[in-house]
């Protein structure tokens, strides 16, 4: 089969690779209908995740059909449609117990990272009973890819860490895929006002039109004042930091008002300054967590009952016999106004 | 009267002061029986609280006994013994609304800080009637002293920000009084383990006594392979930091483990490396706060009910007359072996 193989910091190719084949009991063997690329697919190719190691088939989202199942697999046969999620568990450790599943000791992230990847004709997903979910009737397929790991990802790292409430403040610091992820879904809860903040105006038009009640350039405004003139000067209830570097960091720790949560999203690969001095008596709450899909099916109803609409986050479609091209576009996203790409498998 | 009165850093004094008076009508005006020295005094005196202007007499904990009341005021009347909380909290802004009363607009920590204190013969209450308690019968009024601050701060700031739960593992950074109420009011909720971690063998002695698990010296033993051992590699479930120092802070997000609560109690001066490289994707919490006293009620019921005994706190007692003694002992804890003074009225 042909697959999208990383070879160390700077290097990929598409090629001929061996097809996946029933390893545990517990496996399940994908036909990837559709597929993705992920911001962090971008950092493993920049040599940030050094336990990726050459030769690995990256990709951890994505919507297939079941190929065939291992003697384990009880919710799953062949033909059966599924989402992918990008977190493994196996649902019977001392975290997937808690629903704790991207700490998961026989899983978690591992597709695409540990183990092979989704950006193939085929995957094997381990554990399928309780890392795959069935595609209700009706629902676009292409949409659901976003619920392998954007979706959630802003939903519980971003909306259900930072408890956005109805009438609240809520600062979304990043208007890439998951901080419009964090802003589609910080809507469930009926928020007062939702504070977009990003260097690039196309993005922070895009969040207009996703339902920012406002929009701030960090490169042109007085990001403090604005936010402080928003909220009667008391600053945010909620400020999601979906960036992932020290300033937009301490940006948050800056805008969050008392009483308020920082709810942190990004990956970071630095520490941060977390000005202990000003925030020790403010009464905040600072919360880190990699996303745990324990909100997938929920999720999939919001889609299914158009609650939420993915697909305004899918701006580039391309066929995996493409994908090198696809990588490109999503590489330069300002240049190409790149939210999502959606790859089909043509193969 | 006489009153400790702060006359910039480093310099104090014992000295005649005007006898406080009713201001507003919901003032009232108490007679000191009791009162302590905090922490913080001394870094008042430090000259570490710039807002403390000279002038002020210090101290924000006591009990004593209503003198005269203001025409608004309707709980309490001449002749009440009462326990002086370290928050004057106005009942009726957004934020007591809220039980966050240390951000009352009206009020705060003021006492000792931005209005006179209660290291004096009288003290002026504002808002009393949401800003003082009646002592229950039976109960010994030396021991309530240690609920007017240390107490709820220890709990509140440090146990149920930290969310000690039954079988859980718990880490306290720091063995002074602060360190130890968070320790005694960590058992109500009957944590497996409860690790002390100070430089003070002789405080780590006291934690034993008052229900450490396990103790740890960090100038003698590696802490965070003894803390690891003892949780069977995971880390703790609950880093409550009672120091205030940068580096205690980071030793608390090493020993954290998956989906735990770093609750800080400490009062800082600097701010501290926050390892986000390791923690973004750690499923783990961090509050701050200044205590909103709003567990007092609750905290005297467990005094009365003995489910609480703040007494083996208290190591020495002193006249107020003899307060600067007083402040010589407690500053040189270590040698004196002194976690809280006890100063009577006797005047």
């Amino acid at each position: 089969m042909k697959a999208l193989v990383y070879h160390g910091p700077g290097h990929k190719g598409f090629e001929e690779r061996p097809r996946p084949s029933i390893q545990q009991p517990a496996d399940a063997i994908v036909k990837i209908l559709k597929t993705t690329i992920c911001g962090t697919d971008l950092h493993i190719l920049k040599g940030d995740v050094p336990e990726v190691t050459a030769g690995r088939i990256l990709g951890h989202e994505g919507v297939g059909v079941i190929e065939e199942t291992g003697s384990a697999v009880t919710d799953f046969k062949k033909g059966d449609h599924v989402l992918i999620s990008c977190i493994t568990s196996c649902g019977r450790c001392e975290y997937c117990r808690k629903g704790m599943y991207s700490h998961c000791v026989n899983g978690g992230w591992v597709l695409g990272h540990l183990i092979d990847g989704t950006q193939a004709e085929y995957v094997r997903i381990p554990y399928a009973d309780t890392s795959l979910y069935h595609i209700p009737a009706g629902v676009n397929e292409e949409a659901l890819v976003m619920l392998s790991d954007i979706l959630p990802t802003g939903y519980e790292c971003g909306v259900l860490n930072g408890k956005v409430q109805p009438g609240s403040a809520v600062a979304i610091v990043g208007a890439g895929p998951i901080g419009l992820a964090s802003l589609l879904t910080a809507q469930f809860y009926s928020p007062a006002a939702v504070i977009m903040i990003d260097l690039d105006n196309n993005r922070l038009e895009v969040a207009k039109k996703f339902g920012a009640t406002h929009t701030i350039n960090s490169k042109q405004e007085n990001v403090l004042e604005k936010v402080l003139s928003v909220t009667g000067n008391r600053g945010v209830d909620t400020a999601i930091e979906a960036v992932g570097i020290p300033a937009t960091f301490e940006l948050c720790e800056k805008l969050i008002g008392p009483g308020g949560r920082i709810a942190n999203v990004g990956v970071h690969g630095k520490s941060a300054a977390l000005h202990l001095e000003d925030l020790w008596a403010k009464n905040i709450t600072i919360t880190t967590r990699l996303v745990d899909t324990a909100s997938t099916p929920l999720l999939l109803k919001t889609v299914a009952s158009k609650k939420l609409d993915p697909m305004p986050l899918i701006t580039h479609r391309f066929r995996l016999t493409e994908i090198l091209q696809a990588y490109e576009t999503f590489g330069q996203a300002e240049k190409e106004k790149t939210l999502k790409v959606i790859i089909s498998n043509d193969l």
